[in-house]
């Protein structure tokens, strides 16, 4: 019997309800803990502001997207006396441990809270991005690949009847696993990385091959981080509006206007954007998000403290949070081989896979 | 038993396969038609380019989106010898009329034809912008919907999550059908359309009242024709980038930036572009399609030569071509005061509707 | 400015609480009304069990399934006190009129309690079987046809796989409004309804007469209330289990067993049942039940006392319960004569349409 | 290069027609092999009816449910000249090597056609079951999960509505990973299972507890193979109608009467049966279904004859098809523990897990 708070942090993902459910029905009922949840992640620390959570108060939340909590990008060290004032809200609701389910910077502050005796944390990896370390899977990732599946899909089919050119942005600012996984199940004709700087020149040459053999429509999906490979094309700094914001449209944006202006062929831009990350999880993301919830506050209970929840090998265990911090994990690249089987070409220039392939056997 | 063409016209748009397909059924086993389908719209009549039909030809096509003929926007008058070069197809085809599914162009462009003699047409009224007088409904429009509907059901979650505005716009250049509609069931706070200019700080007023009450979510649905009223706010030329594209991001983007900026609130902006006319057709548009080819070819056959089939109370019937020319069906006031009675408050300046109302006894 | 309850009775149906917040904002905003919310139907009536309602207590209810107030299929009259024991309640709440949700029989007892001055009323018609007249929709209808579509889509790839025939039974007890709509979405190859007694010799012979063409794969969709006509087949008694219950799968499996038996196609049945009428409404029956819920608080306060709201011509309008009361709507003859052009072959044995097709001009 | 045959066997599986357009896309393209799809399983290996395969003869199917071979579950043991006809047909189309996509009696029936010389195979693991060894995952099952889940949401809003006992009959003759999962996904009461014998007495008592403590509406999920602990319950014979068609609703019907006659509550069963296997693939499953078929064509050519190509911690390898046979993988303990921790009581009389918990720290 434990007194533990949940907060969660950084961006909206589907399953961060999910998460906190399974915490709460296990907390309570295996271990009897009492549950505390803080408002919008960690500002609810430094603030003072946090509710008690009971199984009958996550009633109906399995299947919700967003959070209940509420969530912001604060945190301790941000300001002058935010840990301080951590402390004294931690102090006051008498804590034995916080799960903090957060993406790569949310975690990090977990680890720092943990190692700097603020509190005894556990992790719950949680980004639609899945590019967190020692974890095959974060939740929202499915559901984020699966929201990108369906407008490719639904795009697929004005490609065809206009004989057009449809580029479509994702998300993926760093890596390029929602891109890779969109774009192998939307049946991309070229998918645009991060992790592979492209060479626009190809990319056009791919669409034009492609409209030479009878075939007009194309899709081109782009993780918003892709860029070109070095001295194959300038990249304008983006626009920025009268209020600061930089104009939306960006790689996308490029990527459509070069390959209708290198193909002449009518090319259109979809940016993805926010519908990505919202609503209701898939019935996978509901389930991982769920184990990473049950076995998040059994590791509090387990000698787990310190420790971050990750899928591997299909089953759940804990990493040490420090084994985390400092690096993404990209796109594998026997996975990233299998996809370029698929797509109509690859584009980095690398010799076809065959020794190193994904499905070698042993 | 006639030889009758058939065209798709025009933007992209769910259910024009089963339009096709249904026409092509009742033509073959009821009337025992010959019916051919001319490739890319108009272009396929000009350049000679068709194919034959038949119930076989069909198979799987009722659920799938787009068209399985192309579309272009192409008509018999943008070039010197189109015409010529239409007539000339259409004796070497031999055909008895043509059905062309388009939208308000597409069916001028009929309506031409046939009181031009070129050849006798029956229209069939295609836009997911529902914006055709003479029917209630247009196919592809309940789709649309759908599909922006879904989207705010998943932009709701992260506004919610991260207490901030979300700006939404949708498709609709002239009317606000889509928006008033997705507004509705989405649950939008504030719904911008076409028919009713906007006065900007009264929507910024709306939602920082919400923000005031303790609700920080606010969804703000934008058609991409909406216009501030006169007086309101300076609207500055689209910017074009360098290949001559109108950027990304027209009126959402300026409302979006507006309502940040005159209420300290976060706001995003999510454009859903051609998502809206993709992908397989819901139910509802899959029956409208399939009534509406059915409807079509029995006009060619029972009197309708030059008409449009339209939705009226329910029921198919036929309206001639000439009263649908030269005027888009606008949102219903009955409707908009409806809407505006569940949105958060009536943007446009009217009194309340009250002896007006929509629901008012006879 | 009034006091007005609402119930909702009879079974689910996908767009109760979107109803009900429309009344709610409609009433509390537009014309200062006092809501109150009865639970479980009548019996909340009956038992006194009731709740006030704001704008406040109906967020986040307009996407979600179900009633937020309960249903249920009791009425005062179904026991000695009940007429006496609603007085005493609706006295003390102190009501001016209540708003009844409700499908056929419902709808009779809102009346009879108008009628007998028990309370004024105004009905909501909601049914997903779509048969309330002088109505051309019900809310619940548009997604129990999605529901019943989806399912037809992913029974097609099955048949096909293995050169099956599957039997879809919905729901339908006396109207074949479903089956009709769905088969048509589905492109089922036959469809039976209450309203045309089938001949099962005929079904068989369609069905063998494509597989004889080459096609092997077909879907028959039955409604739960079709029936054999007179002298075609013997139906046997319904099986009753130990507990009283009937045994799942009556028309459908009969349809399928003789199927399988007259032609030796394997033949497999699928019963959809209450998923039908579960879940989030669509995007059609968010706003079919927004512009009810706003229309029968307007009826309130506008003469409408008595009346039930309607869908006539694409607005809504008020008619008088009593129009109502004492028959069902069934499918409209023209549009099954389409129906059937799209399905593989008539089989009421009447002549094909022509001169009564629902689309000759006027 | 080569000449590689392809076949689809056994049910119908989201993601058949994805694997397929992998293996032609990375054979003809990567490997320079002529690609052969044979009809219907193996009765087109043993009927000589098969096509050739190219990239161009795949377009479009990447996202549609079924197979566009056929399928069947015969085999070539099964009748008397069954081996020497498939040995005729492979020696007539000259195949070196056949990709055998199919579910464990598929598999089996693959493993002996290659130990036995008649051709060499490569397996790729299929079934909405989940239940192949050696494998984290087969295609299909997340589909058929999902499609679950989805009609689990849909009944909780009725089970809420009306008071009422929800039973789901899903899938799952031998083991229960689609019950175990959907369970989770859709916020499950009670999940029952062919690992775990249930006690039907323990089963009514979470329901009647469950009501007692103010919540009415409870789901159970069965599996289609779940069966009372002996000594519990007595199990009557499956009625059988006159032609030899068990009738439908075996144990969900079952486990519905006991619950309505031991509870008192009222309980409707709904069995969801063939909709589970048949539509579009989910995004997880098209990327799985085309990463197993690109490594089962590499490992045609990289030594992985005789082998079963697998996901293991998240990447594709190869297992010897002799480890696959004669057993079927369970749902694992460690995963039904932390399933009981979400579902309202565990029901097996296992204490509660701990010291074996999922989520135990190394």
């Amino acid at each position: 019997m434990a007194r533990v708070g949940v907060l969660t942090s950084g961006g909206d993902c589907p399953g961060l309800n999910a998460v906190i459910r399974a915490v709460v029905r296990r907390g309570e009922r295996h271990w009897g803990d009492d549950l505390v949840g803080f408002h919008d992640g960690w500002a609810g620390v430094i603030e003072g502001r946090w509710q008690a959570l009971d199984v009958e108060a996550m009633r109906g939340y399995l299947a919700r997207g967003g959070t209940m909590l509420g969530t912001s990008r604060v945190h301790p060290w941000m300001t002058d006396d935010g840990v301080e004032r951590a402390r004294a809200t931690l102090l006051d609701v008498g804590l034995d441990a916080l799960i903090v389910i957060g993406g790569e910077g949310s975690l990090a502050t977990a680890h720092r809270a943990h190692t700097e005796g603020i509190v005894p944390v556990v992790g719950v990896p949680k980004t639609i991005d899945n590019d967190i370390p020692c974890t095959e899977q974060t939740f929202g990732f499915d559901t984020a690949v699966s929201i990108a599946t369906e407008a490719i899909d639904r795009l697929h089919t004005t490609a065809e009847s206009h004989d057009r050119v449809m580029v479509v942005e994702v998300m993926g600012r760093h890596v390029g696993h929602i891109a890779t996984w969109a774009g192998i199940a939307g049946g991309a004709t070229v998918t645009l990385v991060p992790e592979h700087p492209f060479d626009i020149a190809a990319v056009a040459d791919i669409v034009r091959k492609r409209h030479e053999r009878g075939r007009y429509a194309s899709i081109v999906v782009v993780a918003e981080g892709a860029r070109p490979a070095p001295g194959t094309m300038e990249l304008a700094e983006p626009e920025v509006d009268r209020f600061g914001h930089k104009r939306l449209g960006g790689i996308g944006m490029v990527v459509a206007s070069e390959i209708e202006q290198r193909t002449g062929y009518e090319t259109r831009v979809t940016v993805l954007g926010h519908v990505q990350r919202g609503g209701s999880p898939t019935a996978y993301d509901r389930v991982l998000s769920s184990r990473y919830g049950v076995a998040s506050i059994d590791a509090v209970h387990e000698g787990g403290l310190g420790d971050m929840v990750a899928l591997q090998a299909g089953l759940i265990t804990c990493v040490p949070l420090a084994d985390v911090m400092g690096h993404l994990k990209t796109v594998d690249d026997r996975l990233w081989d299998v996809a370029n089987a698929l797509f109509e070409a690859r584009l980095d220039g690398r010799p076809p896979a065959s020794a190193d392939s994904e499905s070698a056997s042993p």
